[in-house]
C-alpha cells in the first residue's frame, strides 16, 4: 500500500522544504524567533524527552496551552511518537477541567504558568496525571514541578521516528458542553492529514507558502482550526500572539511579521478595529480574518474592507468536524459585497450533506429552514467512550452527524446558519432566528453586543428577549431599536423586551452563553408582547 | 469510521454546490456546452448502461479517448459503480494498445472514432473486450458499433450509488515503456481523492473554484495530471478542447471560454505562441500555463511574460506519482525572474524525497547529483501483474520509488531534474546533462528543436551527440552553436557532432524519442571529439 496517511510528512516538508521559514511567537521577553529547522530540532527534543518517560501509543498528553511556540511543538512531538495529544480549553471551569482529564484518563500534563491555581484545585482528578510540566513558566512564575525549558534541555533528541499507522488517534478535544457533560472528540493522524490538505485549497482557507499566518484561535479551540498543520504542511511563515495578547498586541504583529492572513471568534476583530486609527496602515500586509463561532456584523466587515481592505470571511464547523467545514466567499463580480461572505458558505471539498426539517430534506431556496447533517472524512462517527450516540443519523447513504444548528440553503448550494436547534425561538407555531436578531441589533452604532434569547409563554410557548450592551459613550432608546428592526422583520419576530446592560456573560470559547442569560428572559413582564391581531 | 476517500463527494461536491458552473467542449459541430447539474445526469445514465451489462467491481473499462465532456463522463461513472477506468494513450502503436489491452484484460473499450483502424488491425489482442462503444463518433462516422450517444440515450440511469471501499482501484494507466513492456500502474479511490485534493493546493497547482480550466495534457496521459478530478471537486469551470485541436483552436477556447489555467507539454505552447500575434490580447483572461514532460525554454517563458502576461510553471510527475509531484513557482520578490519556475520545484505536500548517489544521500547544494526516490499516499508501491519489482527500494523509513530521474537539490530543497538515468552521458567518468544541453541550444532563436543523446566512444565511454531542427526560415552554423555553448558548459560537454535535420522523433506521449536516435548517433564519426588535453 502507498504511504498511510500521518503527522510524518508535515514535519518532513516544513523541515526540508522551508526549513529557513520562520516561526515566531510573541513571548513576555519580547519576540521568540526560530526556523522549521530549528523547531524541528527541538520537536526531536521533547519527543525525545516523552520517549524517556514511557510515553508512547496509547497514552494521552493534554495541554492547557495558550498559542505559543512551545504548544506547537507539542503538537508535532506528541502524535509523532503514536501518542495522542489532548488539547484543553483553559478557561473552563476547573470542575469540567477536572471531569475532562479524568474522563480521557490523560497521562502527562503541559499546563500553562497561570493554570497553576486551577490544577492545584482539582488535586484530586489528577489521578491518571504521573507529572505536569509547566509550558510557558519564566524565571519569576513559581510553579510547582519542571518546566516545558528544563526539560528539553536535558533531553536526548528521538533519532528515528516509529511507523505509525494512519488510524492512530493523533489529537482529542471536548466539545464545549452547553448541554449535559463535555464529550471526547478524537482525531486519528488520517483525519489531520486529509482535513489539513483540504482546509489548504482556495476553496477553503486557500493557504499558500508565501502566507503569513497568526492563529488567534486559541490552540485547544479544535486543533486552533487545524492552522498548525495546515501551514506547516504549506510551509509559510507562522506567529503565535502567546498569553493573553491585547489587541494593541495583534496590531503589531500583524504590522511587524507581515501577517497576512489571520483567524479567530470576531469580537477579537472588534477589539481590534475599535484600538485602529482608521488611516493606520499597520494591517496594510493583511489580507483575511477567516471569522467563526459567530457572525461578524456587516458594518465591522465593511470597516475593514474601506478602512484596511482586509476582508472577513465566515466559516463554520463544529469539534465534531474538525472545525473547518464551510467557508463564506465573495466572488469577483458579485452585486452585493458582503453578502455571500457573511454566510457559511460552501461545504469544503469532500464533505456532503442533507439538511432535514421532521425527517424530510428541505427545499434549497434559501427560505425553508432544517437541522444541518454532514458526513466526510474530517467527521467523527463516535465520541469518546461512546457518548452521544444520538448526533448520529444513518440512512442508505451512510451515516450522518446531526449538527444541532439550523440552515437556510440557497440554490447554489451556499449555507446560513439561521440558529442553533436549542436557541431559537419557537413562537406561535414559527421559528424565530434568534441569530438574525442579534445580528441586525449589532448593525445599529449604538449597540456594541446583542443577545437574544427566548423565554417561555403561556399563549405563544416562547417569545424573544434581547439583551443589549451599548457601544462605549452610547444610549440606546428602545423606541428607536424596535422601529429599526420593525423595517426588517416581521412584527411577531419583534423582541418582547430589550433590556440594557453593561455586559453580557459570554462562555469559555468567547461566545454568548445564552444558557446564563435565560433565567432574567423568564422573569422580563415582556411589555412588548404582540396580541392576537399583531400577528 | 469517518467516510471513506473515494470520488462520491466529487461528483456530489460538483453537482450539488456549482450545478449551474459549465463543461463545455470543442466538438466539430461547435461548442458542446452544459452545466455540471446536466453533466451529472448523463453520468448517471452512462452509470446505468454500464450497470445494464453487468459492469462492476473487478471490470476494467478501457478507454481510448481524446480530451472530451464523453471521456469526462468516463471518469466518473466507471470508478463510481467499482469498476476500474484503464485509460490508453491512442497515440501508440497498434501493437503496443493491443498488449495493453491483453496485459489489462479489458472487458468493455469506449474509443474514439479515429481509433477504429488501430482496433481493426488488432483484432486478436481484444479477446476479453466484449463490447467497443464509439465516442465520439458522429453522424458521418463508420463505426463498426455502437455509439456513445446510442448507449446514453438507451440508458436508464443509476438511482443509488453503490457504497464503495476507498481501497478499490479505480484508475489505471500504463508507463510509455521506453525500456521494455509497458508496466500496468493503478489508482485507488483513496489514492486520485488524497491527490486530487493535494494538487488543488496553492502549494501545488492553485486550483480555485473561480478558475477557468483548460486540460490540454491529454486524458489518456495520467488522468489528464489530475485535472478532471481536482477542477471538479473544485467546482471551477472546465474546457476540453475536444479532438485534435490546432493552436489556433486553443487560443480561440482560451479568449471565448475566458481560460484562467490550462497545462500541457511545452511544445504545444511553443505552437500557440507563434500562432499569436504578440500584440494579441487573446490570452488576456489566462493566468498560468503548467508544463511537463520536458522543460520551456527560458525564452518561451519571458515571451509569454512580457508579450501575454502569462506565467509559466514547471511541473514534475510520473505515472507511478499519478502525475504532478512537484511544481516549480517563482516566489515574489525572487531577483530573477523564470530561475525558480524553470525548475522542478517542491514537492507536493504529503510527499517525501531522498536523492542517492552510489547508494548515499547527496549533499543538498545546488550541484552534487543522484537519482530521486520519492514516496507519498500518491506513490504506486507496486506495478500490476508485480512487474518492475526493480523500481523500489526499501529502507528504514519505508518504501521508496525509484524515479529513474537525475536531480540536483538546492539548499531549500528545490529540484532541478538533470536528466534521465537512461539518457545522461557518461564521458570520462562525469557525468553529462543532455538536458541542460538541449535547453541551451533551445534557447538560441535559429534551433526550433534539439535532441543529444551518447553516442559509444572507445576512450570516453560516452560521447553527446547533439541533432537540430532549426528554427522556420533559419540557417544553422555548428560553428556559432558551439561558440555559444562554450559560453556556458566546460569544453568537455560540448556535443562531438551537430547534426541538422529537418525534424526529430517523438514518442507517443510527445517527449523526444531518443532512443530511435541512438542509431544515428552511433554512425557519427565525432568530429569534434577533444583530445586528452582538452577535457
Amino acid at each position: 500500500m502507498p504511504d498511510e496517511l500521518t503527522l510524518h510528512p508535515f514535519l518532513w516538508r516544513a523541515t526540508h522544504l522551508a526549513g529557513d521559514t520562520s516561526v515566531v511567537c510573541r513571548t513576555p521577553d519580547g519576540m521568540h524567533r526560530y526556523t522549521y529547522t530549528a523547531f524541528g530540532e527541538r520537536v526531536r527534543l521533547l519527543a525525545g524527552a516523552l520517549q524517556a518517560r514511557g510515553i508512547g501509543p496509547g497514552d494521552r498528553v493534554a495541554t492547557l496551552g495558550w498559542n505559543t511556540h512551545q504548544h506547537l511543538e507539542c503538537y508535532y512531538a506528541v502524535p509523532l511518537i503514536g501518542a495522542q495529544l489532548h488539547t484543553i480549553n483553559l478557561r473552563l471551569s476547573p470542575e469540567t477541567i477536572g471531569y475532562i482529564i479524568e474522563d480521557a484518563e490523560d497521562r502527562l500534563l503541559f499546563a500553562a504558568a497561570d493554570a497553576a491555581g486551577t490544577l492545584a484545585s482539582i488535586e484530586d482528578s489528577l489521578q491518571t496525571v504521573t507529572e505536569t510540566v509547566w509550558l510557558d513558566a519564566t524565571a519569576g512564575d513559581d510553579v510547582p514541578g519542571e518546566t516545558y525549558e528544563d526539560l528539553l534541555s536535558s533531553a536526548t533528541p528521538i533519532e528515528t521516528w516509529p511507523q505509525l499507522s494512519e488510524d492512530l488517534p493523533a489529537g482529542m478535544c471536548y466539545t464545549s458542553g452547553t448541554t449535559g457533560r463535555p464529550k471526547g472528540v478524537e482525531y486519528t493522524h488520517r483525519m489531520i492529514y486529509v482535513h489539513a490538505m483540504t482546509v489548504m485549497t482556495p476553496a477553503s482557507l486557500n493557504i499558500s507558502p508565501e502566507d503569513v499566518v497568526m492563529p488567534v484561535v486559541p490552540m485547544f479551540h479544535v486543533n486552533s482550526w487545524e492552522f498548525p498543520y495546515a501551514v506547516t504542511m504549506a510551509g509559510a511563515k507562522q506567529v503565535y500572539p502567546g498569553v493573553s495578547p491585547t489587541p494593541e498586541d495583534l496590531i503589531s504583529l500583524i504590522a511587524r511579521e507581515g501577517v497576512t492572513l489571520t483567524a479567530g471568534v470576531p469580537t477579537v476583530w472588534i477589539d481590534v478595529l475599535e484600538a485602529l486609527d482608521p488611516s493606520s496602515d499597520a494591517l496594510e500586509s493583511l489580507d483575511r480574518i477567516i471569522v467563526g463561532g459567530s457572525a461578524a456584523p456587516t458594518g465591522v466587515m465593511r470597516r475593514y474592507r474601506d478602512e484596511h481592505d482586509v476582508t472577513i470571511e465566515h466559516a463554520w464547523g463544529m469539534t465534531e468536524t474538525m472545525s473547518i467545514g464551510s467557508v463564506g466567499r465573495d466572488r469577483t463580480g458579485d452585486a452585493e459585497p458582503f453578502v455571500r461572505a457573511s454566510k457559511q458558505g460552501h461545504l469544503t471539498p469532500g464533505m456532503r450533506m442533507r439538511v432535514i426539517a421532521d425527517g424530510d430534506d428541505i427545499p434549497w431556496d434559501g427560505e425553508s429552514v432544517g437541522e444541518l447533517l454532514v458526513r466526510g472524512p474530517n467527521v467523527v462517527d463516535s465520541y469518546h467512550a461512546k457518548a452521544g450516540e444520538t448526533a448520529f443519523l444513518e440512512d442508505e447513504h451512510g451515516r450522518w452527524l446531526r449538527t444541532g444548528d439550523i440552515v437556510t440553503v440557497d440554490s447554489d448550494g451556499t449555507l446560513t446558519v439561521v440558529d442553533r436547534v436549542k436557541d431559537v425561538i419557537k413562537s406561535g407555531g414559527e421559528w424565530i432566528s434568534s441569530i438574525a436578531l442579534e445580528n441586525t441589533l449589532m448593525e445599529l452604532p449604538e449597540i456594541a453586543e446583542a443577545v437574544v434569547v427566548g423565554s417561555p409563554h403561556a399563549r405563544w410557548q416562547e417569545r424573544p428577549v434581547a439583551f443589549v450592551v451599548p457601544s462605549s459613550g452610547a444610549g440606546v432608546e428602545v423606541d428607536r431599536v424596535r422601529s429599526m428592526l420593525e423595517a426588517e422583520f416581521p412584527r411577531w419576530w419583534l423582541p418582547d423586551d430589550i433590556i440594557i446592560r453593561s455586559e453580557v456573560p459570554k462562555t469559555a470559547t468567547g461566545k454568548f452563553d445564552k444558557r446564563s442569560l435565560r433565567p432574567a428572559a423568564a422573569e422580563s413582564d415582556l411589555p412588548f408582547t404582540p396580541g392576537e391581531t399583531d400577528t
